[in-house]
């Protein structure tokens, strides 16, 4: 079993030509594509149709490569799109592929395993509140089973899209008599990512149900999960997931690994992350990076190592953007890279101030596959 | 003679706490201040009202402090206020303190010399064109005249504060029968921070006046300097200029590098500066540095190392607050530290996508003066 | 013959909701659509993608209507989405209808009659330049003809939706040894309106060939059309018009007249426009108006009847949406309705500030339609 | 007894050229001056600083003029900025000048009366709160009684400035184990306009003690004022009150009217509060209008009579910048006239969507003043 993962540059949010060139000239195969993650070049906020714009393309190139319904891709692959490359962020997808053909010879080093799943949908009044956590809960315990990692300490990554409060949503919940959590659209992101992540940290151990209620979300921060990757979008009503981790039987040419950022410019939880990775030997270098997903957000105290920064009181740039773009330049200077997957709105997703931060590398040095089982190589 | 620098944060762009308890305590001579650097919380664009609001606060500020009128403060002291402080920048001073008595014991090492200049008040005609270029020029020399630096070898950093068109001054152009190089205001800047930028270029012998004419400026972008820093307010009508060197005689206790950041990830230029810095042993690192001042811009290619960027296209935030958040991560990741003077708009500042970088050091290793003639610790 | 139009909110840029609604109640006949005119609620400027968001939905939604391509779909109907509903307008589609089968009983008042056509695909060279005004003007021509509108008096709007230059176009073109009239992705949008609309000027008699080059593009604003809408995107190639006027022969249900708004405040051209829509009887008012177009544009004095706007200094928010959001607000305040074509950046459009209005009237008044040969009543 | 009020354009937030000529002239008497209302340009959100930045430089201008310090202007003259001049709105002042001679010769009609009145400082925790509520409506009583206007009946209109609280205000508090309102700057604005505007409410019976708490701040929307106009900025810590009204002795060349828009669109709100102003004859019009003071907000329906508004939903520009510039462009529309003091964010001010509008005429038919004992010109 093998699952790759291919990052292409996108030049507009509704830009296939890369993907299609790799199915097209073989190197991604449309059938076994479980999921795909990406950074849209939007505000990354309430009205940023950048994601859905992209999904809709996305969907409808896959129902025409698999020769099936729009609706039957929905429920086969994953779309998370992330809006916000602010700085030198490069708008790009990361296309994963799941082959479940198993292994004629088995590797001592376990391989990166992903699955997926969905909660239902959620009624507006249920966002942000214990609800939607105990659901994700579910689901992400649902994709792990589906990817083969028995063990929550094998788990890396766990990628959630997640929907947002309009206009339209709040008053439908208040014609129906109930309350949200909160009127205001853009807040409700925060609500939801936070719900989602707490979610995520209930599956993994990091929380118990006994600490949580509607209370906790967006104010008992000090919970929170260090695997949790949560995006609100306005385009959907579920939470999608992907779970990703290291398994025994998977292909080990990928591997994963994480840490966490401590604050923002905490560049150093990379080399963490990286010595996390299973390995046979210790080589790995940032040039073996494949994929960099991290999440990014403003300290609460106003502050960065005692001194002020204007996130927070800037309404001209909302305070995820400017997050994303300093995240992304403290990296992308360490990595010499700007494909990465920056994302925003860290609520219960690491410390404050900080966030989780998976690598993953592509890497054959210390894996048991011989040569002619190399991997094709992926556009990354 | 000694030129010392002082980092100040500020809470606000009239915020003056700091900089009072630093005179109050006696550890800023408010006679001996020439010029004051500030990174303000604005957009930093056409309507950044923070800094004339910083200047228009400092200035009386000084007034008060030395007894004598706002008008005098604004001929003994160069205010360079910069706007922006997008991703995790933090609003801050330099201020610039020579004090020209001549030390007992010389030092065979090279101090911070400084010495500020300024031009004549431009017409809204001759911004942007051969005439703000030449006065610039002049102008350095001055500056560099006062600072006792000979030679052109020696300067590794200059200043500029320029004007920019609005469209009031626009319609005062016209109606005097005169074109001006744009009328759309924010270009504006470019066109005025770009020809300062070619003045101190031709000052410091970096190109000759027969490549120079009123079309090269924001054209001929393989015409530049590598150690001018120009910014663009609406809040004056001249070029004020800061110019900074090494040179004998003056305190080594602080003293000055640059290099150049070929593109806006290339972190390496900081130690490059580094390097530069006389020293008499080998020994400085990034704990030594004291104050970086640097220039950002988007790569006009649309791309940083291959791959795309969306500062060009993006009309919700201007390039240069891009361009700076992004530059802005890449150091303070390295440096840990937010305080940077990162300054938007690059023109024939460095080359196209990267820009001049400085580093003051304050370090007294190497150094021939005595424990006890140690400089009053500063506030940075 | 008849012409209808139908004014359709719409909840996002992909909501088809109310169309469908149409479609599937036989309001509208999905064969019988030429054009659909679509506010959307981007930025309206260069990263603006809820345009072509719009368009790929509503492409798709027809292509399953009419049981054909979706390059089909995009040769029989032009899609022109103006981004930008500042302010309180409403985002929403307004559908052309034509029905070509001839009416029993002629009507001895003209209708709205409607034609489309497209220009070639330009290269990134030719925008805002002679070729674009040649090109557009031969299209209006044949959707003159289409509309079977003889003479250019009685032609009351264009509508026009035009490309723009983006950074990899700008490059594609450098690479080809071909200038562009611009670098800058933002200005490129006004060039390309503006080169349009001195298309529409020439093929209406408005301006005549010898007066036009490359030089006049949004410098000479004397010459301008007073029917001209045109709106730029990232989404197409080449030039896509509507040509709308009163003709013989249509049903007189629907008619159209314009006026030009001599500046923001005028919406007194409401009422000039309102008188030169043929009637029978004096009888129309604002409850008549079916549709509102109209271009909007920030004086480039910076003043609006002697006093001072901020639009072009304001480097937040861009000029054109402020405009929008302006001429939005005089205008709805007028008529009680949100749902109007306010569309950005008037060059060559109507006088300096100002721009062309036009009002689509339904109104059965002064027709000699039977009662009985009402049309469906529609949406608006 | 004469108010007079001077409606002044400004070119910038610190331009006094044209109060500065008013003074020179001797149209304005500086010892008169009792409070100026400011339209100055920058958001009107957090970072606005061109509201201190007028602030600071009028404080000095009448400091200079008055012989005294900044702290006794402070103390005799509120200074009330609103910042955000979107779509076509002017910057300007409007200077309320107060002589409290009495006239000789008394007048049958009541005239324009001016009062102000300063609450203490707040603390943190006290915005958006009871304790805010109640000391704002005994200082309105307190600016009535100075102002000599006996009956509530008689107020026309009351605004406040109010401050907000920043990233350090909150931390403060938190320090002391205090909770504030919100933790979130932006919408810590409206909870301190809210506050204010119910503290007038309560001042003006219209509502009462028994229905106000902790919890009908931004909640009981039900509960406003139709005479309240709060504006919430980063400079002060107190509130600011100035209650304008009609009361006899005072010269009726000024007088005032107000109602209340009850929508965006309802801009016969103007006329009806013209018809309340105290006239002999029947016989003002939009041309009598000396200043206009209107507050604006988006339907929190996200809806205009009826249609879809995208305020709520756009996270580039806030709500209260779309309002402005709406609600701006209506009136304009209407008057010709774009120095209009329409100020956002009208939380309990008006009802939900709407706002009061109040009209100030400047007018000497109906008035029994004799021609020689006009008042001097206003720059209005």
């Amino acid at each position: 079993m093998r699952t790759r993962i291919h990052r292409i540059a996108a030049a507009s949010p509704d830009d296939t030509d890369g993907l299609n060139k790799a199915i097209q000239e073989g190197n991604i195969n449309a059938a076994h594509v479980i999921a795909v993650l990406g950074k849209t070049e939007g505000n990354g906020c309430v009205n940023d149709f950048t994601r859905a714009f992209s999904t809709q393309t996305l969907t409808r190139l896959f129902a025409d490569e698999l020769g099936c319904s729009t609706a039957e891709v929905t429920e086969r692959i994953a779309f998370v799109m992330s809006g916000g490359t602010e700085g030198g962020l490069c708008p790009h997808w990361l296309v994963f592929e799941v082959d479940e053909t198993p292994d004629s010879e088995a590797s001592d080093l376990p391989g990166l395993a992903a699955g997926i799943a969905f909660t239902r949908n959620f009624a507006p009044e249920e966002l942000g509140r214990t609800e939607q956590i105990k659901e994700t809960a579910k689901a992400v315990n649902a994709a792990m089973k589906r990817a083969g990692i028995a063990s929550v300490e094998d788990v890396h990554y766990v990628q959630i899209k997640c929907p947002l409060l309009t206009a339209a949503r709040v008053s439908d919940a208040c014609k129906r008599g109930k309350t949200v959590v909160t009127s205001d659209t853009y807040r409700s992101m925060g609500y939801s990512r936070g719900a989602s992540a707490l979610g995520v940290a209930l599956a993994l151990n990091e929380v118990n149900l006994t600490q949580l209620s509607d209370e906790s979300v967006c104010r008992q921060f000090d919970l929170y999960s260090t695997r949790a990757s949560t995006s609100a979008g306005i385009e959907l009503l579920r939470n999608e997931i992907l779970v990703l981790g290291n398994a025994a039987g998977w292909d080990p040419t990928f591997r994963i690994g994480h840490d966490v950022m401590e604050d923002a410019l905490d560049a150093e939880a990379l080399d963490r992350a990286l010595e996390r990775v299973p390995v046979r030997e210790r080589s790995l270098g940032v040039e073996d990076i494949a994929a960099l997903l991290v999440k990014a957000e403003p300290a609460s105290s106003g502050k960065i190592r005692g001194q002020r920064h204007v996130m927070w009181d800037d309404s001209d740039i909302h305070p995820t953007r400017h997050a994303r773009a300093l995240v992304g330049g403290v990296l992308a200077g360490r990595l010499k890279e700007t494909r990465l997957f920056v994302s925003g709105g860290a609520e219960h997703q690491g410390p404050d101030g900080g966030g989780p931060l998976a690598v993953i590398v592509r890497n054959l040095r210390g894996s048991a596959i011989k040569a002619s089982q190399k991997a094709v190589p992926s556009k990354s």
